[in-house]
């Protein structure tokens, strides 16, 4: 049997652009994983990975334009959006190639003899190895920061683990392309080609995670497939981590005070935030709390002026417009839901944006609205007007984890008058960010950025973007009573790679 | 109907000693659970956490006779083993409030804004906050280093989680004083005495795991219960961390040089470490390469003498007991295999130390011998002679994870000379703790510590013992744009709490 044929496909309008190849066979994967693992040893080396990222970085600049044309064509992104997204990618590249550098990752540990202690403490030299293989799953709404080349392609390599991507079926053309720098940047540093591989294919998905050459995984995606393959991962007879980022709501809440004094600004930030993009961030902002009264409704007036202005636009594919025209349509049927601008189906490819309402006292306890509690992926926000805090902090005690929560404060609130902290208490629970007066869309990349969150946000404690991402791919081994002649030269004494470490008891940095 | 009644039990001679009190019904696991919950916020404070903690320690050393004499009498493991691992457990408390002090874990990162990064960095302060309530799981073999207030407890608490403990059935009475040391140590310090849960009973402990309010869980115990707590924790609708230690086999190479060198004190330094505690470590040596040829008969020569020498002694409960007498007679009737010093039944209530022998070909590929590769509780271990080192490599690529992994070396190879390192680096993959010249047994309470390995060893990438552990409890929350006044007292640009920290990309100690 012919293995099924893999299309790039055109989602301005439907039409398939050119085949890209076959969906991997099992005996496809295997090859890709062990190839992947072939790689190991040249990923060992810290200075070859750090050239490794450099030169791939080189090279998705270098390939800019092309990569932009073919990216725009099967993500109908647009090319100043993904003329962005790319250079972020190449940041993210250096940026980890700077932490591989440095090598605090490794969080060294050393212990000498202590006799005196209760039981006594041998000669102990800890750091951290790659875990092995990693299998990434592209996400749709991201062609280059979180697919091939993206935070968890560069993480993983950072820490010195291969990759085996699986290749989001949204841009098939752009990851090969896109694997293509990734393997050339390889072979310039002497690593094997097989350290980037790629497969197409939900099976080769279900494959790849059950393969036993697989040691843990990172995927961005829907709650659906994301749970299926943290399941899958669980289920094994080895299980592995799966780092997913499946799914998340981002609540914003607007404080009476806030609304008084900025309603027309909020309004249209959020409308700016909900709509970047199609709609189409895994932060977009999906609840957000208003309150009832005139400022609130001001608030609305600007949002639905904001929102009515916004010109239909393309999804990612037209699952998901099928998906965003019934989910939407769904919630609106909803009694007591309106909908003062109403998203939907635009012209044959695109969707309009719109936002809901519901009032607070609908999502009090379990029932029906609890699909308002579910994220819908696209162009709308659902508006939930309350009366009073204690409302508020009622919807807010029923949500699930999301990546972010967001408050905006008035002045006052802001300057610690009020119940600014006691908000900023109730949010933490909720998310990995949390955000005050700003929005959630645009995610930086920094060491302190947090991209996670309680489940169903991800399926581990772990950040998916920042400089800690690295630590996911990674596990501590310690060293006892091991000659000097015998260590890895991360835990000698005399530190010749002058990494920062806690000696003794102490850090050193 | 009643609920069923918790004995304690006595191993020397079957009897029970007490009846502590009642099996936990689903309705006291739930109390217990939201009785943790309320203690999070007297937790959230450090000062009160690292004081928590040292009167924990002293409330043990002060009720330290009664203790001990307790432990003794429902685990039999004597009063100089429990002595010690009592001291131990008194340390580790004081070694966790003095990283509470410290805030290392903490993990303080903090971005100010960053117009010219790609895309711009916003004001980003991350640190890492509380899971919520852990649930642990009591082992065995260890009534108080792993147990009411072992280091899964001391590490929960560290980092502001409040625990409801399962209590091991091999030592109820003890586990109930335990308890009442902690709560009485909570209440000096206005933490609710809830902060410390104690519930018995097998459905008790499944009861906890499915608890929708018990954020994490610690275990220590076989790979069946364990492999089955770890699978109800991944099936949860919101599934939650595992940290299990389950299983391991704690493979040692003992090299022909080595064997030249010091066959007799290598024989005698294994017959002490395999024995120790009845053979009731988790780190005890279960798989022994010795060489063939006259330096590995001498080196069986000596462990078959010392080991023929050691006095019958009592396991933790008599189930452990039949489980022993039957494994190692399964084990002794596979073909080949023999058995120099027969382990198995002791006298009415004791077990005799013994070792097998297999040749290293039978392990070459699966088949009836992979039970030798699977842990045997008690004191027993499994000696594979082996003829040459592609032998010995083909035997350890075929085991299973393990805490540690063992290599004894000559002089020379220890100094660089011959296949030291590539030992070393064939048993990295394997365990989480890598050992020259030295035995597993005794598992030091330190910075550097490691205490976790590849599956089955632990369930996760994570230490049950040492300062990291307590990084199991944690999850990082980043605050994007919050203002001062709202931000806590860790994040702020002055560093009022004196934390370590990287700031602007820079590391501060």
């Amino acid at each position: 049997m012919a293995a099924a044929p893999v299309w790039s496909v055109d989602p301005r309008t439907g039409k398939q652009r050119e085949r890209v190849g076959a969906e991997a066979t099992a005996r496809d994967v295997d090859a890709a994983v062990r190839a992947a693992r072939a790689a190991r040893g040249a990923l060992a080396d810290r200075a070859v990975r750090a050239a490794f990222l450099r030169s791939a970085a080189a090279g998705l600049d270098a390939a800019a334009d092309g990569l932009i044309e073919t990216a725009d064509a099967e993500t109908a992104l647009g090319p100043v959006r993904l003329t962005g997204e790319l250079a972020r990618t190449v940041y993210q590249l250096r940026a980890f190639a700077d932490l591989v550098d440095e090598g605090a990752f490794l969080d060294v540990i050393i212990d000498h003899p202590d006799g005196t202690a209760t039981p006594p403490v041998p000669d102990l030299r800890r750091y951290k190895v790659p875990l092995g293989v990693v299998a990434v799953y592209s996400a749709s709404n991201f062609p280059f920061a979180f697919s091939v080349a993206g935070g968890d392609t560069a993480s993983a390599l950072a820490a010195g683990c291969p990759v085996v991507v699986k290749a989001h079926p949204d841009h098939p053309a752009l990851s090969e392309l896109v694997a293509g720098v990734l393997r050339r940047a390889a072979a310039e540093h002497g690593v094997p080609e097989g350290a980037v591989g790629l497969v197409h294919g939900f099976g080769a998905g279900v494959e790849l995670i059950g393969h036993p050459l697989v040691a843990a995984a990172g995927f961005t995606g829907s709650v659906r497939g994301g749970r299926a393959l943290f399941d899958a991962a669980a289920a094994r007879a080895v299980p592995i981590p799966f780092h997913g980022e499946l799914g998340s709501l981002n609540p914003v809440l607007v404080t009476e005070g806030a609304a008084a004094e900025r309603a027309e600004a909020i309004g249209s930030g959020l409308a700016g935030s909900m709509t970047l993009g199609v709609g189409q961030f895994c932060v977009k902002p999906g609840l957000v709390l208003v309150p009832c009264g005139v400022a609130g409704d001001r608030l609305l007036n600007s949002l639905a002026g904001a929102v009515g202005d916004t010109a239909a636009g393309v999804l990612l594919d037209h699952r998901m417009r099928d998906a965003f025209i019934a989910g939407v349509a769904e919630r609106a049927r909803l009694p007591g839901v309106e909908a003062p601008v109403t998203p939907g189906a635009g012209g044959e490819h695109t969707v309009s944006a719109g936002f809901l309402t519901v009032p607070a006292s609908a999502l009090a306890a379990e029932g029906v609205y609890d699909l308002l509690l579910e994220e819908c992926f696209g162009p709308v926000t659902v508006v939930v007007r309350y009366a009073g805090d204690g409302e508020a902090t009622a919807v807010l005690s029923r949500l699930p984890g999301s990546l972010t929560a967001t408050v905006h404060l008035s002045a006052g609130e802001a300057a610690g008058a009020g119940r600014g902290a006691e908000i900023l208490a109730e949010l933490t629970p909720l998310a990995g960010r949390v955000l005050v007066d700003a929005w959630p869309t645009g995610v930086a990349v920094a060491p302190a950025q947090h991209h996670g969150g309680p489940y169903p946000a991800t399926t581990s404690t772990s950040t998916s973007v920042g400089g800690t991402a690295l630590e996911r791919w990674l596990r501590p081994v310690a060293y006892q009573n091991t000659p000097e002649a015998l260590l890895p030269r991360e835990l000698r004494d005399g530190n010749p790679l002058g990494l920062p470490r806690r000696f003794n008891g102490r850090l050193e940095r």
